[in-house]
């Protein structure tokens, strides 16, 4: 073994185990730290964070990968490692610790900020915090790469490889399909006469839905001795790596099929992480390379799986025995109810699939033209309400219902929400490719998700970051992005669904 | 402020932000981690270990140290800050890397032996592992202090400034008064007609037990918004630092007493470290000096307090209240049961209050023998033996219940027994001392902890390590270490309790 790579691989161990620290104290702090413990808790964190930054930016880092001359000799796992840790220094050592600083600060400030200005559904409040953000974001991107647009800079912290001039191509794709296939569920819902949903909002007890959301989540093949299914106000999934997938969820008593759907989604998160490369699940190569990648996998088993009718057809008996209110519910009004959509719905995070990727592509175009210029921080709320009313056709009475909804932006998270649907994209590929080796309807409809589950393990999960997102798509699906897949099977569904 | 300093107290600050998270993962492994993560968690410690030795040992440390010249120029507080990190630093310093790993790798490999010897009683298994411990042991003592006796060293790490000089003369004190006081008990539990005890075993589900304990644990002080309460099989008391302080307990359904009293003894521990200084809180100067100190606020708590008349004089309404069954049982009767002697007890963890002592020297003197080289590892369960029946007059069937049963020679931890006789000493010091300021009865009556609370955070809790362990205890009690007020203290009870 080259001794270069010997000592990066050991560095990059190194910080695989604070990141993963890090990730515990996150996890502890939703889930059970005391109150009291905010500030020293911040404080601790903020020492582990400084102490990865120093050890990834460390000159001998920087030796190592010189050494190591773009990874001549290396087999491909280990030079995609190091292509992966390279990206990681270059970035890190970009950004000037002023920067650094300044930005850790601004964003713990803003997060508070935000949080009172949606309370008083105040964008004044936000406003000064959001422009500040925006032009410190955009120094970073620039300090990262000064060769490149901000914003494609930003987008590629979590999209490597993607591009605004790829996404706009990608999103007028989606808009110019979803937009009237929604215009019509819109008069198929004025039209009336659709199924009775109030079943929907029966109130079942917490503990109920525990109980019926964990068998589910086992039988979708979470393993819980490398894992931890716990109740958290914001869901995630998070935890230490590949044996140790910690998932949270939030009930809802008045609407038992959210807790179960969300639990569904952090499952395909969990499975990804649970799937990874474990030969090295200390190093940058197993984790995922692109956002839209890990979000395909929580979309593919949320929506594609949970929200289908085969999956149901194996597990809908056991859930009307569960919940005794289901009897008088046939499987098809149970399968609309997973789905309906809801026209009169302001909010992304409560958006069905159909309705999803426009919420998705108003935050995209606003986020591209801050960043290009072509937007000031001023027009913001006229520019969401613009678009909420030309593609959904409601207007946010406010704008706690409109720009001031979403926390990633008082983080500093800017470039993220592309990630979203490139997710369910992605998710539309794997499954029509994976149908085309497996029957999958029929492995589902008998309770059997290996099958599925096996086929993704192969070509996403154990993939991690040895190719290129394209490339991956490509090996797995036959083609890189492609959004043909996912308007085809909205079309199917959604025509089936409200029979248009 | 210095600029060695001010660096120096920086790097003490990380290296508490690696210490806290270590504690927080040890937490978490014995609370909530699932049980395939236990490799992974083990590389992350080792790593984040390994990450403080270095952080610790690193040259710039040893030259901030160095460049303050034993802290002269700074204030009282600092110099003892610097006292206590010169003395950290040169320990770390002071054991070579090679006999770290060496150690680090016999502790973890001798732990799993120990629990198979442990369950087949079979001594001879554990020997040759108990053996290479001893050296090992002996080598990092005289890697430390290569001028010292190598028993004295082990102390010290535990309890700065004491030495065996001091505890064969304390120790000889302690059985002088306890063997004969024990005799005493156990003849007048042969004679008979002591109250009934078999409430003592009334099934009481965890639940309840819980339930009842949390309410006395919120009652001694302790403040739930900066630590918790959980279950776990060995319990503990740990945290982060002063602001978020985890304590666990265990429930046996038929000694519901047990749990009780474990948990008022973890209160205390928890009280010593959510009193501690926090201004200096990521400092060394705030924690405790002395393991004895720290065991001296669990033991004052848990038996000067939770087993004395005063306090369940508040408290034994309550408590009948919650338990029907203690209807019939008198308050003298339920003190009686809380301090029960059993003289036929062979395991340190269950003795009471008069035992327990005499466990800890036979251990001392054991462990004294071994190091000085007048016993050999081969002899143990011989000199283990002979002492049981010399000084508690039973003589334990097997090493399971003998010289196997303590997990500590396991881990590597020689000389840290004395620490639990030295903490009830001192509390009974302590507690001595409290009387002369405050009516503590009085108080307790009353169900007041707040002034013996109060006494408590001023002279113990805030003073941390600012002063050396017996200028502490001069400072608090008017005396150094000193065993009257404890052989004092026993006497008096057991006399009154068993009506000698």
């Amino acid at each position: 073994m080259n001794p270069s790579y010997q000592a990066l691989s050991a560095r990059l161990s190194d910080l695989h185990a604070i990141e993963s620290s890090l990730a515990m104290l996150q996890w502890d702090q939703e889930i059970a730290m005391p109150k009291g413990a905010a500030r020293a808790r911040a404080r601790q964190m903020a020492t582990l964070a400084a102490l990865h930054h120093r050890e990834l930016t460390a000159a001998d880092v920087g030796g190592w990968i010189a050494a190591l001359d773009g990874g001549d000799g290396l087999g491909p796992v280990e030079a995609a490692n190091l292509r992966e840790a390279a990206r990681d220094h270059r970035r890190a050592v970009s950004i000037p610790e002023s920067l650094v600083r300044a930005w850790a600060a601004l964003t713990v400030e803003a997060h508070d900020i935000w949080v009172e200005a949606r309370k008083n559904k105040d964008f004044e409040a936000f406003r000064p915090t959001l422009r500040r953000l925006v032009e410190l974001a955009g120094e970073r991107a620039r300090a990262v790469d000064p060769g490149r647009p901000a914003y494609d800079v930003l987008i590629d912290e979590f999209e490597p490889d993607m591009a605004m001039a790829r996404l706009d191509g990608v999103f007028a794709d989606l808009k110019a399909a979803l937009v009237p296939l929604i215009a019509r569920v819109r008069a198929r819902q004025a039209a009336g006469g659709l199924p009775n949903l109030d079943w929907l909002r029966t109130p079942v007890a917490a503990d109920r839905q525990r109980e019926v959301g964990e068998s589910i989540v086992r039988a979708l093949g979470f393993d819980f001795d490398r894992g931890r299914l716990d109740t958290s106000v914001h869901p995630f999934c998070g935890g230490a790596g590949p044996d140790d997938v910690r998932m949270t969820t939030r009930y809802t008593e008045t609407a038992f099929l959210r807790s179960l759907s969300g639990m569904i989604h952090e499952t395909g998160h969990a499975l990804y992480e649970q799937g990874r490369d474990g030969s090295h699940g200390d190093q940058p190569v197993s984790r995922a390379r692109s956002m839209g990648i890990h979000e395909s996998q929580s979309l593919l088993w949320e929506k594609q799986v949970g929200q289908g009718e085969a999956f149901w057809r194996h597990h809908y008996p056991r859930m009307q025995a569960a919940y005794p209110f289901l009897a008088a519910v046939p499987l098809d009004t149970f399968v609309l109810g997973l789905n309906q959509v809801d026209l009169g719905n302001f909010i992304r995070v409560d958006a069905d699939e159909l309705t999803y990727p426009l919420h998705v592509i108003v935050r995209y175009e606003i986020e591209r033209d801050l960043f290009g210029g072509a937007l000031a921080v001023d027009d913001l709320p006229a520019a969401w309400r613009d678009r909420m009313v030309a593609w959904l056709g409601i207007a946010p009475p406010d704008d706690a219902l409109g720009c001031l909804q979403d926390v990633h932006w008082s983080g500093g998270t800017f470039g993220y929400f592309p990630s979203y649907t490139l997710g369910a994209i992605y998710a539309a590929q794997f499954m029509r490719a994976a149908r085309e080796a497996i029957d999958v309807d029929a492995t589902l409809a008998r309770g059997d998700v290996a099958p599925l589950l096996g086929w993704l393990r192969e070509r996403v999960h154990q993939v991690g970051s040895r190719l290129a997102t394209d490339d991956l798509v490509a090996a797995a699906t036959g083609r890189p992005l492609d959004t043909a897949p996912f308007v085809a099977y909205l079309t199917a569904k959604y025509t089936r669904l409200y029979d248009l």
